[in-house]
């Protein structure tokens, strides 16, 4: 029987709904505005791509996937509050996020911050929490917070956030600056995704580097489909087509070219794919996911 | 010979200044805006009264103190970020903190609350290696970092934040809801600080439990103390005088009285004291801390 990738897809994005649905919701969730807003964005439909990756990551080195469960929420918390704080008016100024209006604009700038700031230190407290309660031992605990901490700090996602506010606007953005930004600013969390869960599968150093690697080149092909996905007129991303170009940001595309694009996007694909050759079968669905990402740009 | 509780605090806070500086002006710190944001803030000349806490908790209970710098250190990190976020226009609008220009007013929105989100993030990683290089086992460090991230997520400091910003301005706030806003806001923060000690010292349980008490009448007494300030045309905290009336804030010593606030805060300041009745000599900074705390005020 074939690997159905978009059941998987949607086997495990139904499963990480439903998980951050019940610690959000839970009984002792507290009714505060707060919270509403914290609710608001972290169920307002996402992908879960980074927690379906750590997912698939922690099976294709043969460990135990619902382990990684309360980790993957933790990490769509993480990725939750960079898009919050990110469309800010100070920041990228976004309206709209997934056709629905952007936390400050529903809650005021102020709670937008503050919910923002609640999932990320939230998240770290069911690393810790939730963790441990999953049967994950303690010493790898402390991997995974510093490998997560690492890759959402001021030398990975928020760097790649600030380089992109300070690429903006201005001429003369090489690709390789694009580039850089970029594995920064989504590729950080991505790989971070892949390591992480394949540390909750107790892989070895050898395998949790090749997926590091297949983590880095799906991560920058991801961002070249996202901005061709902007240029695109039939994008479904809920924002305004063209964002990108209208606010003067300089994109993949935008400076080699949709042909260049898709070939960089095609080969980084290829590359990702290249990278799980060590693993057997149980990696299947890292390498569908990556063919399915770049077939659908 | 007397204790001197003033020389005690220039050098454990001279000790933790040493430490942060070398934190973030090491040789491998990036020269990048975002980290220059980062050490203008942390770098500031706080008073490193939650790092001293935690240290002075440590000691209490026998521990090695040394081994707490790295941690505490994080703590001051949660600490900065948490102003840096505090004084945005959005929330309390702020232009000087301890004389100094805010964040925003010096290196813009966007990156002040970039800079706060790394202070925040990478605080995480330095509590997991930090603590983990000064030799603090790993299930201690994941109790830390449920304690601490509790102590400041969206059922701590950042409820307290929203807390505060929805009693601004509102008239009939009542005394409790001032003191339940504040042990969230402030108290909660300081009692991580101290239970976190306690934990890298060793502590039993019962310890753990008495010091949190000592911490949060502390805690409240600070706050009261920090009322006062406000009101006092002698302050030297760097804020223009009166903020707080002028901004509408509920306070108690606006609600309750000059007076009557000076007598809860001593009240509280006792209290403080009388929780340590269990611990011997070595919590002599701890008490020594509270009883300098309050005659200050």
């Amino acid at each position: 029987m074939e690997f159905d990738i978009k059941s998987y897809i949607a086997r495990n994005r139904a499963e990480i709904d439903e998980a951050l649905d019940s610690l959000v919701r839970g009984p002792d969730s507290p009714p505060t505005r707060l919270m509403e807003a914290v609710r608001y964005s972290l169920l307002a439909g996402g992908k879960r791509l980074r927690p379906i990756l750590m997912l698939a990551a922690c099976e294709a080195v043969g460990g135990d996937r619902r382990r990684a469960i309360p980790v993957a929420c933790a990490l769509e918390m993480i990725h939750t509050y960079s898009l919050i704080h990110d469309d800010l008016p100070s920041m990228d100024d976004d309206p709209l996020r997934r056709g629905l209006p952007t936390s400050h604009v529903v809650f005021g700038e102020a709670t937008a911050i503050l919910a923002g700031d609640a999932l990320l230190t939230d998240a770290f407290r069911l690393v810790a929490a939730g963790g441990r309660a999953a049967g994950i031992d303690s010493a790898v605990i402390c991997d995974i917070i510093e490998d997560m901490s690492a890759a959402a700090g001021s030398r990975g996602m928020i760097e790649g956030q600030a380089l992109d506010l300070a690429l903006e606007g201005r001429r003369g953005a090489s690709l390789s600056e694009i580039e850089s930004m970029h594995s920064l600013k989504t590729g950080a969390l991505m790989r971070t995704a892949v390591t992480t869960g394949a540390r909750i599968g107790g892989a070895s150093d050898g395998e949790i580097s090749a997926l590091a690697s297949y983590a880095v080149a799906l991560g920058l092909a991801f961002q070249i489909r996202d901005d061709l996905l902007d240029l695109d007129a039939a994008s479904d991303t809920g924002k305004a087509k063209g964002n990108d170009a209208r606010r003067g940001k300089s994109t993949y595309p935008g400076l080699a070219g949709v042909d260049e694009s898709r070939r960089r996007m095609t080969g980084l694909i290829h590359e990702a794919v290249a990278r799980l050759s060590g693993f057997d079968e149980r990696a299947e669905p890292l390498r569908q996911i990556a063919i399915y990402l770049g077939g659908e740009g």
